[in-house]
């Protein structure tokens, strides 16, 4: 929501699916530059602002939002009620900035239904058991969407967000990229994940748990999306349905650790309880008793990565900590890959008669990533979709 | 709090109390025009929106600068946790915009004075019974500061605002006005109430119920302001201790109202019920059966006072509305008034001096104020402080 008209738009539609017989409950984000703007004001007081403290401020910014929503929906002479994360019961973890949803309590959000109201809830934001208020992080209100549709059994959660719906691949990098009509969970996790940022992956892994269809679309107008569900129509029985790409990730290596058990679950467990996201992991042998750690992250987290893994490698007397950002990974994702052998193989062609070297490289059933120079990314993603024939 | 400077400076002044040994509590309010442009965005949305979403909406002012000055204090290195009044556990009644504590819970306020940390609370707001966020209205965090004081038990409780203290006018209309060391509740009640907007009245009244000590000071300096307490030091044994003056006055006026029992209960409970405080209250009868009933309330609620007092009229069968927004009061305040009679005359003689119409007056045992047209106002100020000595 970008501006008040934007919220009367907003409110208009959610108006049409009332009066159309749906009970509506809407789950709204930030308004525009809302977030970014409480972000730099807190940086004007300190760059290492405590994590609780950044949650008491960002979760202001849907406060916001719901507050004027419900004001245009009561306009139009509606029942509305807004809601925050605390008014809703949305119970998370306590992992500040990039807390988990534990559990919704359906209480209020059903007596507020049941009284006939259009509920609109503040996305992004919960409470922990201790009633602190806590966020869950960049693109978090996607997940309050599917969890909020998860508890009260709604028939779809709809996302509605400034793209068309899911791609074969970022149509601004491919020309012929396609609209997928529908995708399965797990490709669309995989989608997520390796940066096609339509939905926050974590709301993706939810509805799959918890069965939500989630239908993505375009909010400025009634064109169908992309539905995200369990069983997809194989596409023309498609082994990759698409190409994604991060520019957003930076390679940390520790140099020369020494190679005994315990090390990995030691550097691994201190990552995560700073909340760092470690994707790719490699580790390579160099000689006996010593190894080098190389793993990947997201790039706003590097920093923080390198202070953690200096630290440990001093504890853990090994060698010096290496940080590349100018990396990219490109992935191919598609759930009929593991039937089919050797999609991995044409993927590396695909590269290499484009001259692009490959740094680090991870598999799963059902897609294969490549870190790459974040240089080459555009070209590496239209030979990858010319190769497997995604386009349109 | 401003700006990030201004939020720095209020952080090394905690801190520096902090440092001395106290335990320190800070209310904090909205920063700059923080409110203000959330009301405006409200009124871009519509010209009427609820006061629940009023609340939901206004409440995020209060919860940004808390968060803001717990990083700041952070920063400092100090010990510091912020509260929302939900966190508090400030529950009002359900009156939304214009909400009155009923209660504050201590549990978390003394968990964290206990474990060493500077609490920030959030002024303004609580929430109610049905875990519904209320604000106070304007000057709503003094009210909070008061109550936090009274809940905690505290030593003092300090007001830090953009004035040196009490005067006996405002300086801005009357040259040689002079600030009050000392002021007793009553007193400071009254000039909160007239007009003298240095304190929100219900800030005072709660105070004077719980025996709760205010400092009004200034926050730019170290200097001392005016204690308002139980006992004064009769300075002088001054009679009139102040001159203060009101121009957000409006009157209304329902002509022809049947006089029979309970039309004026009819009239005020309803106005009471929309939140509207009415001030003086005249009642002229004009022939039988039929009387004016003429009352002031602060020119904001004018518009909806109209509204419902000509509801009012239609079902009473009463007369015409009239409302003149083109008024003002001017009041003398002191709690000598009450055993030195005449002085009420003395006030009159003052403005018949200056040839100032009184359109209706009203007293207590410790003020009496007069309805006059709003452009004599600064000369009757200047005036009355002169007739009753009250000059540095």
């Amino acid at each position: 929501m970008k501006d008040p008209e934007r919220i009367k738009r907003v409110a208009s539609r959610l108006v049409k699916a009332y009066d159309e017989g749906y009970s509506v409950i809407a789950v709204v984000s930030a308004m525009g530059d809302t977030t970014d703007e409480l972000i730099a004001k807190a940086r004007e007081i300190t760059s290492r602002p405590p994590r609780r403290e950044m949650d008491m401020l960002l979760s202001t910014g849907e406060q916001i939002s719901i507050a004027l929503l419900a004001m245009a929906i009561d306009a139009l002479g509606y029942p509305v009620v807004s809601l925050t994360g605390k008014q809703v019961g949305i119970r998370t973890d306590s992992v500040h900035t990039k807390a988990r949803i534990q559990h919704v309590d359906t209480t209020r959000l059903m007596k507020e239904l049941g009284a006939g109201r259009i509920v609109i809830v503040a996305g992004f934001q919960g409470v922990d058991d201790y009633d602190e208020i806590t966020t869950l992080g960049r693109g978090g209100s996607d997940t309050t969407a599917v969890a909020v549709a998860a508890a009260v059994g709604a028939e779809v959660c709809e996302i509605h967000t400034d793209v068309d719906g899911v791609y074969t691949a970022d149509p601004r990098v491919v020309k012929d990229a396609r609209k997928l009509a529908d995708i399965s969970y797990g490709e669309m996790l995989e989608m997520a994940s390796l940066g096609a940022v339509v939905l926050q992956p974590r709301s993706v892994e939810y509805a799959a748990n918890h069965g939500v269809r989630i239908h993505v679309r375009n909010s400025s107008h009634d064109k169908p999306g992309t539905l995200v569900q369990e069983e997809r129509c194989m596409e023309k029985d498609m082994v990759v349905i698409g190409v994604a790409h991060d520019t957003n990730v930076a390679k940390v290596a520790m140099l020369n650790v020494p190679d005994r058990p315990g090390v990995a679950y030691k550097i691994f467990s201190r990552l995560a309880e700073e909340g760092i996201n470690v994707d790719m992991i490699v580790q390579t042998s160099k000689e006996r008793q010593v190894t080098d750690m190389v793993f990947s992250v997201n790039s706003d987290d590097a920093p923080l990565a390198r202070t953690i893994t200096e630290e440990l490698s001093r504890e853990l007397d090994a060698g010096d900590v290496l940080v590349d950002d100018t990396l990219a990974k490109v992935s191919i994702v598609g759930a009929g890959m593991v039937s089919n052998p050797g999609v991995a193989a044409r993927m590396f062609e695909a590269l290499a008669e484009e001259n692009i070297n490959i740094e680090v490289i991870s598999t799963s059933e059902i897609k294969v990533s490549c870190l790459i120079a974040a240089e080459h990314v555009e070209r590496a993603v239209q030979a990858l979709h010319a190769k497997f024939g995604l386009g349109g």
